[in-house]
């Protein structure tokens, strides 16, 4: 027996209305927003939603070996892909997704969080039902992720077309998380739903824009040097263009943050490189701390970013910009958009790029080949192995800092968490990234340590038969660690295992190429088997397990300054 | 440079003080409650910790593959070894942990979660640190925590002696998770400390008691006839033995829950067996909810342990007793400790067993051998394998409703997640508690779907060199699930492993032994192998995907029932 129930109300349909399934209703507007694949676990609480998936065209169940897994790779998904979904399961599905949530949260990707709950009834007599905390509290699960999302609600047939527009809304203009609980009873009942395709658009106050120009434009023209500083929200809002055109029109230099590389062209003539404070290249440096005008492009300050905080800005005149608000000299100015700020700092000037100071990256070399791979050599071999439109993927640790050192071809996507930093995180962003795009090339860069956190989500890669390059980088354990604090300590150990094994064990026939590499020789034989290759290559590449790149040794000092303190007597 | 504050008042020092650093007293304090090892992995935020951790004797690191194996290895911990550590760092690790612990919260089980913070100036501050949601609001992760905590504190030297003290006592008292936020640059710093040992004790208000106990006969003397039902905290609160001597005073059946198998000894002539409502034996449901007077022993009546909520209890009387807190008769009396409470019900009656009407348990017998390997067949045999004191882990699904179904020998201990039910929890609970107890055998039965989740942990018990005897039962897919919705459905499909290679992969010189057995006869060769030997014993038992338990079928119907309700169609 089906009912139907209005859940919004008669001003809300301008267009008409229809009557469609809750779950259906859900599934649709997903599909609107250009969302093609749900990722997650299935659990009792949600197999009913994962029916309605099953019977909607366009829409392809994506089911990961566990739901932290699936968090990172929706996560993944989203950098390249835009709105990504996640569903999971009550309690226990969802808190084992929420650090990849989290992670979404922190570093700005648009994630639809689903998750299938107990029975709306059960839920509202309280009943002691499995997958929960046994006490009959059922807000102790939204709590958690009301603290990682933008917009949350559980879904009631009385309000459920109303909450999910409003999260999804929110969702895609803020670019975080929201979480939708959809008790396991309702996904099948009909409600009155709008007709119509949500449509959600980027549109700024045409009042306070103008207001926004006009003093930018008074910044600007005061200001005999300006520069631009970019931090992730440009690539989240896919904004590189802009930000390229503006810097032409100001003839302005362009740094970006550690959490924002690839965000420009780096061939750019006008790109100067990453900054981080005073741990920058010199001529980074004080092309951006002593510039009259300081354009700040959603920038986050945070201590991985400036070595602890060591920006020291000197600008007279700043100009800072985030998703939803500008602030010009110290002036918050709600309703602007991002993209439209873009537009309209002096819109009418010309076009045109220049050469800034900073002299032209040397090309990579092929030093001669050594015994043992050096992280030094490495990372510079890895320039040259790069081809514009790759995706790479590079871990926390000696991965990211290294990948971070290599200039990048134009149309390159840096798959990181510098900011959120949960190891393991790369190797299901690869995977979620890769069903969204399986023909761009996928390089991952990923350590021994963090490896074993996630490696189960090989075999998904396998399983579908994606084609990655996978670097499995062994240098027996956890090496970021050891250079901040316990180089020989054993709780800086793991368990060796036999990595390039691992392939053969999840394949079940699917083609797959995987070795070991000790020497560069190897390295190289290695490479030219992966430039061919037509199936999923895994290299696991052996380094000394006090290797490191330069920024990463300077890093660990400056963590261990700062999260120990005058109190740790052994700096 | 070291500087020292009191941190507790001078009334809270009766015997004494002492200048340690806050981490050694942490350290001190869990070393006193029993503690000898703590389950996480290394991260910046806690690195400090794990050095001092390194320098105190009698305590251990054992680092796990990831955090929320780490979790799940603790609650494991805490199962055969009472009070269990877990430390994590923040954001990242402990989000990573949390279902883990909210699964301790749900099941009541007594773990310290430790949390590695960033430096308490940048926490004040609200800087903008890795591993946060980088919005400078550090309540997050707390708030999140505290859903699933009894007590929780951010430590601060102002305050550190007496909230570590507090939440240790309510973590050992109320057998609960307690959080514990330890920033990083604190951890060095020297207070005043009681010298003292923390001694938590489990007494009973004494005026209260006495209530109780007059209540509590007056009922059982005007009743007939008597039966116990008892459920996880007997176990928890190790009152096997109370609640033993108590039935025997009352001449009353035992029956369990199926959160308890195992409380008590199931060759008793008193023990009845596993009650779930009308899914019960049916002398089990007969006695039970017949008797006129019922004593339920921390009973929660769950969805899955009664087949939704199907128990009808016509009982006259009922005493309700709770850890803290007992009911008689529908009156509340606080400050009765469980312990107490089973001790003084009828404490000068005359102790002696009595045969109850149940039919003793048929013994399991051999059947004739069969091509492949059936459920019921499979659960019988091990019946027979199983030996007095093993610890028996079953992975929810197939694995627990198969061996709820086997009668156990005296002081088997069952690890087991009947209410909070995540899946893959088993493999790293084995391992958390092998860690504590090596000595005693254990046999963990999972799932293939279940393994895949946690498959990494079988790296960490080889490490150790533990010698469980873990049957992967491969049915190809999520056959629980199945049962329940989408039997040949994609959802509830996964990629083939080749599990029984896992071990070498893994090993890295630890011997094992590693089998994948299809038929009876194979499964007998492997068990006889398992009895003689020295070490981690893998065996991949290969079944049918739709064969499954009786009461597994059974579940599978009634979640259905349950869980999409009238809407949903296709029953």
């Amino acid at each position: 027996m089906r009912s139907s129930l209005a859940s919004v109300g008669a001003e809300l349909l301008p267009h008409g209305s229809k009557r469609e399934t809750i779950g259906a209703f859900l599934l649709r507007r997903l599909r609107e927003l250009g969302v093609s694949h749900i990722f997650g676990v299935a659990g009792d609480f949600n197999l009913e939603f994962l029916e309605q998936l099953a019977e909607t065209p366009g829409m392809q169940w994506v089911g990961c070996c566990n739901e932290l897994n699936a968090a990172y790779a929706a996560d993944g998904h989203a950098r390249t892909c835009g709105l990504s979904a996640l569903a999971t399961t009550y309690g226990v599905g969802e808190l084992s997704a929420i650090c990849g949530v989290a992670g979404s949260y922190s570093e700005h990707l648009a994630v639809v969080a689903i998750v299938g709950a107990p029975p709306l009834a059960d839920i509202e007599r309280q009943n002691l039902m499995h997958h929960t905390g046994g006490s009959g509290d059922f807000r102790d699960m939204m709590t958690c992720g009301a603290q990682f999302s933008r917009a949350h609600a559980r879904i009631t047939p009385q309000t459920a077309a109303i909450e999910i527009d409003r999260c999804l809304i929110s969702c895609v203009r803020e670019k975080r998380p929201v979480y939708l609980q959809l008790p396991s009873d309702i996904a099948y009942l009909e409600i009155e739903v709008p007709s119509d395709s949500l449509l959600v658009d980027f549109k700024s106050n045409e009042w306070t824009l103008r207001k926004f120009e006009s003093a930018a434009d008074e910044v600007i023209r005061k200001s005999a040097s300006t520069a631009l500083l970019i931090d992730a929200d440009v690539i989240r809002y896919k904004l590189s263009e802009k930000v390229t055109r503006l810097a032409e029109r100001l003839r302005a230099g362009i740094a970006v943050m550690g959490t924002a590389k690839g965000a420009v062209d780096e061939d750019h003539p006008q790109y100067l490189g990453v900054y981080s404070g005073a741990y920058s290249r010199p001529e980074v440096r004080e092309t951006i701390e002593t510039a009259e005008c300081l354009i700040q492009v959603a920038v986050r300050f945070t201590d991985a970013t400036t070595g602890s905080f060591s920006q020291k800005l000197r600008n007279r005149q700043t100009i800072e910009l985030e998703a939803w608000r500008a602030r010009v000299q110290g002036e918050d100015i709600y309703g602007v958009f991002l993209g439209d700020a873009l537009d309209h700092i002096m819109p009418d000037a010309k076009t045109s790029s220049v050469q800034t100071k900073v002299p032209a990256h040397v090309q990579a070399v092929h030093e001669p080949p050594l015994e043992t791979i050096s992280q030094k050599w490495f990372w510079k071999r890895i320039e040259t192995f790069l081809r514009v439109g790759d995706v790479i993927a590079a871990e926390n640790g000696t991965s990211l800092t290294g990948i971070l050192g290599v200039r990048f071809p134009r149309q390159t996507t840096l798959i990181a968490q510098a900011l959120w930093g949960s190891i393991g995180y790369t190797l299901p962003a690869t995977f979620g990234s890769l069903i969204g795009s399986p023909k761009r090339r996928h390089l991952l860069f990923i350590g021994d340590g963090s490896f074993q956190l996630t490696a189960q989500e090989l075999s998904s890669i396998l399983r579908h038969n994606l084609k990655p390059i996978i670097f499995l980088i062994n240098n027996d354990g956890y090496t970021i660690e050891r250079l901040i604090l316990g180089a020989t300590r054993a709780y800086n150990d793991i368990q060796p295992w036999r990595y390039a094994e691992l392939c053969g064990i999840f394949a079940a026939g699917t083609p797959f190429i995987s070795q070991k590499v000790q020497t560069p020789d190897e390295v190289e034989t290695a490479l030219q088997l992966a430039e061919q290759a037509d199936c999923c290559v895994f290299i696991e590449v052996v380094m000394d397990r006090m290797d490191a790149p330069e920024s990463l040794r300077t890093l660990g000092r400056i963590y261990a300054r700062q999260d120990y303190g005058s109190n740790y007597n052994r700096i």
